[in-house]
């Protein structure tokens, strides 16, 4: 069994995290490193620095997607992939991809400084524009790569100030010379933070995840008749946001109705004109449920409508619903879950199994690699903030079970 | 009695509420002429010289309200004050302000073009801001003219531009020399249109407005935890937007418990961070109740912090309510409304008696001078809409009424 008396350097990890947190470093302790932008330039650079300095050969791909190669002693065998993403939100923390980049550059470290080779060759990945905060569409790099967001379409996007994706790569020189396409890969293995408090409240180190959940999502539109509110009689009134407090009642309800594996939530709310003294005339929203289970995803697909519609029936309120995306789960792959699952058993820490509640690159990749992920917890269940936080020591759990697993599976047999 | 077989000219009355709805005139149909601006100059200019050709003395007060006086024939009369504004919503009617000032043109055009004369002075007033649009306070020229807001606190409000009351005042030539505060009068009327439904719904050609509704207002803030909506699981979310949909439901339910009077209204709302995958953290919101009873107003403004309170109690949100203003009915003066309820009478107008759903700038001028209003209705009781509409008939009638009680009023016997 490989790995076992090998150790990550975790205070050399984590020395690492705080060196990228200084690049975009905000006032209040987070992280600004919006994709595509000089900051996310200047992460990247020293990313790449860093992969050569240790032996690694780095190549970019046409959304700039890059892998940083170090090549195994059986040129037969496909590539272990492992990583995460350099981006960040605008108020973000300094874990939040950072992590899983940073977990994987510490594995190369580790295996440079004790001269280990593996059988297979190993790819430390780092996929562009994971956050969607500047282009809008999230898991732009691995969407790409995984042939779910057309490359044209992906290039075409626009920030606020109107540049391009296609713009922002040649802008930084990240517009890569090889294709943004499915490789042949052995596998493909994810540490991220938890961005929940699961794990944290259960007192685990490790969560291994065995799939991402389904979800369906809706934008929603309440149509009633903006009137003065001091002159409109109740019977007279045909206020949108009561109709859309009603539905937002009605979310957490079936939400609450599934128990702990329920999610439901309405998280943008817009109300017009949205003035003091005026009945609301329109309301616009967002929807979403998430389960671990198809089954409860596709009865909430068909019912919500139908339940919505009821709960504003003899209202006079007009509803709108727009199904944005119906996604199932996605199951990861047993073998690399496995691998996650010994390594933590091996090192003797607290692990139970979770489901992905957010969107990882690692959702994309699983359509065509074998994939698991690791999470390590978050204080408070925080992220997407920039009070994010996590210990020293959960970061080098997750790193050292991150460290296992590839080498595990790197090194396996194979008939 | 005097009056009787004079007759406003509901022609010249029409057009001259056209020649003012374009100035300012939006693509749409309707105005937009915020207070002190250049299109404000425009229409007060036009106003002052339509005056000034029939005789009228035009003065201007510190704050810009506008008085166009003709004489009496017995110089030891207090006057007898018609009016309402010029200003309008960003996205306004027609109709709302103009109507009440232009009718009263017309009341005065009448008397000249007829050789009336009557007892008393009579003086038709522009209140300057009615709408509170630009600088955020509404009812601007007749509360400081009333002694409800201190004049230096208005000069101080600035727009967006920041641009001052002050500024905005010298910048178009309208801060007068007369002191903004009341001074003896007779007696107030103002014509305006209803911006409720009631008057259509049952056929009135006439309201006869005998107060201002009570009302209490609140900015409320609720206080969760924004968290990830696919990694929170229900029990450990502090949702504010669903603490906020059930006091946007309690809101409803209390104004419906008392029917057709009741009033309630959650008419702003803004959600933070506002963002489709994000737990809202916080939600801000206005609160609203009005009623013709201050008794229930007092009860609402008692009971709805506790019934709040209770609303929410064991959800982990935190609650802030402050209360605006909570403002006692203001009843109009019974003689100056049995002037209007005669005078529709004599005309064999169809009326009812109504409480004034909106704010008025008769409201606060009720507090120095015996006042009443007239109603006439509005298309499906809208206001504050470029779509606002009335009918030349009903701007006519309500003109005929305003004529005959402020005729009445002027040349009543003094003992």
């Amino acid at each position: 069994m490989s790995g076992t008396n090998q150790r990550i350097d975790g205070r050399r990890l984590w020395t690492s995290l705080m060196d990228m947190a200084a690049i975009g470093a905000t006032p209040k302790g987070g992280v600004r490193r919006l994709t595509l932008t000089a900051v996310d330039k200047a992460g990247r650079d020293r990313f790449r620095a860093e992969c050569e300095a240790i032996g690694l050969t780095v190549r970019v791909d046409a959304i700039g997607n890059m892998f940083a190669r170090r090549e195994g002693r059986d040129p037969s065998r496909l590539p272990v992939l492992f990583g995460s993403h350099l981006d960040s939100q605008p108020s973000g923390g300094k874990f939040d991809g950072a992590l899983g980049v940073l977990a994987g550059l510490e594995v190369m470290r580790t295996l440079h400084a004790l001269d280990i080779s593996t059988e297979a060759p190993l790819e430390l990945v780092n996929w562009t524009d994971e956050e969607g905060s500047r282009f809008g569409h999230s898991l732009m790099g691995s969407g790409v790569w995984a042939g779910v967001f057309p490359q044209d379409k992906a290039y075409g996007l626009r920030d606020t100030e109107g540049v391009s994706v296609a713009e922002a790569l040649d802008g930084i020189g990240y517009r890569g010379e090889h294709p943004a396409a499915p490789f042949p890969a052995d596998s493909y293995f994810e540490l991220h933070i938890e961005q929940g408090p699961i794990l944290e409240r259960e007192g685990k180190a490790i969560g291994i995840v065995t799939g991402a959940q389904a979800m369906v999502w809706w934008d929603a539109r309440i149509l009633g008749q903006d009137a003065h509110a001091g002159t409109t009689p109740p019977s007279a009134r045909r206020d949108a946001l009561v109709g859309a407090a009603e539905v937002i009642a009605l979310v957490n309800r079936l939400m609450r109705e599934r128990g702990e594996d329920g999610r439901g939530t309405v998280g943008e709310l817009h109300v017009l004109p949205n003035s003091r003294n005026v009945i609301p005339g329109e309301v616009r929203f967002s929807v979403e449920f998430r389960h671990p289970e198809d089954a409860e995803i596709e009865a909430l697909a068909d019912g919500f409508p139908r339940l919505t519609a009821a709960a504003l029936e003899g209202s006079g309120l007009q509803l709108e619903l727009t199904e944005l995306f119906r996604i199932a789960r996605q199951p990861f792959d047993s073998g690399c879950v496995d691998l996650v699952r010994q390594a933590a058993a091996r090192l003797h820490l607290p692990a139970r199994e979770i489901t992905s509640g957010a969107g990882h690159d690692a959702v994309y990749v699983a359509r065509h690699v074998p994939t698991a992920m690791i999470f390590t917890p978050c204080k408070d269940g925080l992220s997407h903030n920039e009070a994010e936080s996590i210990e020293p020591n959960e970061a080098e759990a997750g790193c050292q079970v991150l460290f296992e697993a590839v080498l595990t599976r790197a090194n396996r047999p194979i008939g």
